[in-house]
């Protein structure tokens, strides 16, 4: 793996000219402070005296000055919501930096709201097609080998905003908000799968989750699958919280997000699909030529520009652009980022190490002129799989569809720098 | 980088074999519960009912069966604090998974308490021998290109409980709770000396915090920091908190904790070190030749087990041994561990991918047979740095030194299952 750093100086120097521009005339932002800066004397008459603190504590809470939460919606469009009527909750993408999502702020999807279950009378069932079946404990399974790896987990959904029209008021939040990536930690399928000795013939796998709903899916046995899915009890370091599963969820890396079972109570192998109503009516997909798919699982190429994004105000010279891309294909092989309405397409800088089904942070320094203009992201990953544009997916998919919507996002800006959520 | 699951096919046949082995009698964990499994009918009878679930919310809160906090406290030894009297808070690696720190839970060592400052009023001086001088804002910084990486950040006073004598009723969270690991957030150190123009003779940095006690150090310009250390916003995809140097504070990966300045309000650029009380008083060394050594300030290659460690009792049969090592160095190239007091090593399965300068998890199955043991864990970094027994550190350290404690760490089992914390 090449330094972290590597990959700055050609950018740094490129800034530094570009900010060198800024001293000869007064300007927003970094130009302002420049000015400020070389008017100063050398004394730290500029920068407030210290503080004396408060003591040290069990947690260290956020601070008052900072407010982040996410959105509870009640679908497409939907973002006044009346009490029990939110069935997701979006990540605040345009407040978050790096790659990690908080595990307080991971996007939520919930089909019947998020039970308080307890870890000592919880168990996971094993059976079907197996040549023993067993019922573990939450200890049982921390007691096994384990793996931790990171992993973006998204919601079928996510992007839904903008299938038939772009509502020039969302936030980057409203229009991507339902996916985030956590470092999370459990027990590997393979090794539960030799523990009740599966039957060669069991070809698939029904997870059922523990909430009302009782959300159940049968997931086919692949090659990938089989080496990458596991039972989850630990998210970024703590066990995971109630609304991302507690105490035990499914992890599918790659793959749809409500296949990610959360408050896992038990795996069937049999061999064939159990067509439960969540694959015969909910998550089904009505395309263009009135043909419906089912079993469409793996979440695709993606990316979205988090700044500048929708209604945020931006100022003419120097601006940073930076945002996330993913695939469930694998890792993400470049990002590409027009300015100019996707006329032309300069390659972004991609924070290293990139790891596969996860988000990465890329960025690249941009100097708006002040006419109004649309950005755009594009990316690509390591399987040849390259974002489309919104065209080339309404003509597959049709504006009948509610699920893997992945086209390329526009932000639009117009000459007071106000940037807005538009189609193409 | 080879898919994360690679690793486990052999253990994970290992482990099945050892359970088999249990399936002809009546053992704790695992066992138990494949018995049950095996005497159940093929109904959910054992798995309770779903459940309803409240609503969803802006933030997912921990469930109210989890219960992981730090533990204050007032120095070596020094575990029951009055209030203002805690001078660092630890973090509970006895309750942790992966690698990742929870951000509320990453741990505390400041000097003058927690302050709550203004990021609309803080501000960053850059000067000294250099072009021009800058004053930056939160916002100037957070405008700049970023780089964003996993870092582990330890206290180097972390160990020193175990410096003299072993208190047997030590848990690993009071023996090693001062190490922890965040994805950090910010502005590359070269990208801002580029900006103010540094002279090419100055090769010392001074960083000094906004707390009362305005912590401030001296740090060499070398290449390596140079091309590592940046100026941190963000924790985990969130701003910094206020206890871990909220509005921002200096990273320096593989460094001392104390170099990683928090509530950073100037860096100061000259021809040699300040020599502030922090290193002519505070941070230097008694050997054991009665030599003090000045800016050691490198941490070294270390590991712990976290499971099973101090206070926790086991039960003969399998046991799933597992930990953390780290190196300021760059990499944790291999972890061995022993179940015979050192006599014979065996070595343990890392998670993968192993990042630079971040925790990394090891783990390996074990047959406790039952009788008194000793169990230890010494780590390998890819400088070739081997983490020393303890014997080899006091010959070279002596026992008057408070910092830099990275012996071997032994937990003693006895006959009974009971972990106690050792000296070898």
């Amino acid at each position: 793996m090449r330094p972290v750093f590597e990959k700055f100086p050609s950018e740094a120097a490129e800034d530094a000219v570009s900010r060198r521009r800024f001293l000869t005339g007064a300007s927003a932002g970094i130009a302002g402070s420049v000015v400020a800066g070389r008017a100063m004397a050398d004394s730290l008459a500029d920068v407030p005296p210290r503080e004396v603190g408060s003591d040290l504590s069990g947690h260290s809470e956020r601070s008052k000055y900072v407010h982040i939460e996410r959105i509870p919606e009640a679908g497409p469009g939907r973002r006044h919501v009346d009490p029990g009527d939110a069935i997701n909750s979006k990540t605040p993408l345009d407040k978050l930096v790096g790659a990690i999502t908080p595990s307080d702020l991971h996007y939520e999807r919930s089909h019947a709201g998020v039970p308080e279950l307890d870890p000592a009378k919880h168990r996971l069932l094993l059976h079907g097609m197996t040549q023993k079946q067993l019922v573990l404990t939450l200890n049982d399974l921390k007691a096994m080998p384990s793996i931790s790896r990171m992993a973006f987990i998204e919601c079928t959904g996510n992007g839904w905003e903008n299938w038939k029209k772009a509502d020039e008021n969302l936030t980057v939040q409203n229009t991507h908000g339902l996916v985030s990536t956590n470092e999370w930690t459990g027990v590997p399928l393979k090794f539960l799968i030799q523990l009740v000795g599966k039957n060669s013939g069991a070809t698939w796998m029904l997870a059922e989750g523990g909430d009302a709903a009782g959300v159940a899916r049968s997931i086919p046995l692949t090659d990938e699958i089989m080496d990458e899915a596991f039972v989850a009890y630990g998210q970024n370091g703590e066990p995971l919280r109630p609304a991302h599963g507690f105490p035990i969820r499914l992890i599918m890396p790659g793959f749809e997000g409500n296949l990610n079972i959360k408050w896992l109570r038990r795996l069937k192998f049999g061999d064939q699909p159990w067509m439960t109503r969540w694959e015969t009516a909910r998550y089904t997909q009505l395309l263009a030529d009135g043909k419906a798919t089912q079993f469409q699982l793996r979440m695709e190429t993606n990316s979205v520009i988090t700044s500048p994004s929708g209604t945020m105000v931006i100022e003419p010279g120097y601006n940073r652009i930076t945002g996330l891309a993913w695939s469930g294909h694998g890792k993400v092989e470049k990002v590409e980022i027009s300015t100019d309405g996707a006329k032309s397409w300069k390659q972004a800088e991609l924070s290293h190490p990139v790891l596969p089904k996860t988000q990465t942070r890329f960025q690249m320094s941009w100097i708006w002129d002040g006419r109004s203009t649309k950005i755009v992201s594009r990316s690509t990953d390591d399987k040849g799989n390259v974002q489309p544009d919104r065209a080339a997916l309404i003509a597959l998919m049709g504006t009948n569809a509610l699920f893997h919507y992945n086209a390329q996002q526009t932000w639009g800006i117009d000459a007071a720098g106000r940037v807005r959520n538009v189609l193409a």
